[in-house]
């Protein structure tokens, strides 16, 4: 099988600013300092995104099982 | 037991333009770069697909355990 | 424990068109070529079946965790 | 402790007509074939029970994790 | 760690009427003959019981991760 | 990693009237037995604590995966 | 891979007051004093936040699998 560990990608994220897509359906966004095999991140300056909102969370650790996708903030 | 690795289907869509669905109901289509055998996937200029609209998400990572279903885009 | 491996009745599908019943509600058929133990299947001209349309999905991929039920069309 | 391995009972369904309620609310009845240590079933003669129609569904796999009750049918 | 296996507390409701409750909300009595570590019971002279019927079961399998809780019958 | 083992916390409950929240929002009290490394819970006296009834449960396993948090009752 | 382990983050969150989002939508705040590599959490002094009231829980164990988000209380 060709496996190139899609979860590698990853490390072009770091220290640069993401967005979070969560199961409950809510949005994060924030730097990414630091992830592991189980999608397990940490962010810093994280914020959650809403349609009329932002709500400063600071350093974050968000649960893998949780996420959806993960992409670079356009 | 005969065991075709269906997975190794996934090989035939590198590098090509692959439509995924998601159990939250939404459907991403992208350049498929790399995926593992939880099925989590890379894509590059990926799009969220809507019935009136598309959000450009550009490099992506789909957790495998979201994933529904992968076929090339039709 | 008497243990017949019910998995392999799948052997008997191989190149016949199954219908496959997902988590989502929604009704899949297609010709099988592969499945694994995790009971994800490789199906060409596969057809997502609605109450009033069908979508042709061509080659795909189902992850077996969404699966319901397998069985031959009728 | 005192393992009594309840999932040897389902010996005693071999080749009876059995009842399964699924998670999905719906109920499925078949003479059980083969079973394994993740209560995947395959059933011949299977058939979908609702409230006013019966859905013939011949040879069937139901995967295990789908499954809430296994009894014999009444 | 002081780990005192709560579920070998099963062990005493052997040959006795017990009351199961399943995640989807519907409640089990039944004579418990067998478990296993995964909480796979199973009961003889099963009844399903609703606020206003009672369905008679007889021999029934009742998968682990379906359960709630499980105590003896008031 | 500085890991100093949570789920201890539990020895100190050890026969003591403890609360504890399900998945399915209800709320169980009872003495706290015995637990395991899955969080399963063996309670004594237990009672299901409804905003205005309480009904007596008595000896009562509840499986560890249906648990969203345990605290001594107040 | 780069895996920086993101859960070691939470040892800065030692003896401080931080923020909890479970699964059921419920925020909880305490001063966290243990967790473990399924992310089983001790809280001292935890106390459940609505919007309008506050309800103290004390010495609180929350289940890894139900936390969404871990961050410092802002």
């Amino acid at each position: 099988m060709n496996d190139f560990r899609p979860l590698n990608k990853l490390d072009n994220f770091q220290n640069k600013k993401i967005e979070i897509l969560l199961k409950n359906t809510s949005k994060i966004t924030g730097v990414m300092k630091a992830y592991d095999l189980n999608l397990n991140i940490h962010l810093e300056d994280a914020e959650e995104i809403n349609s009329d909102s932002k709500i400063k969370l600071g350093t974050l650790l968000l649960r893998g099982s949780m996420i959806i996708s993960v992409n670079e903030a356009q």
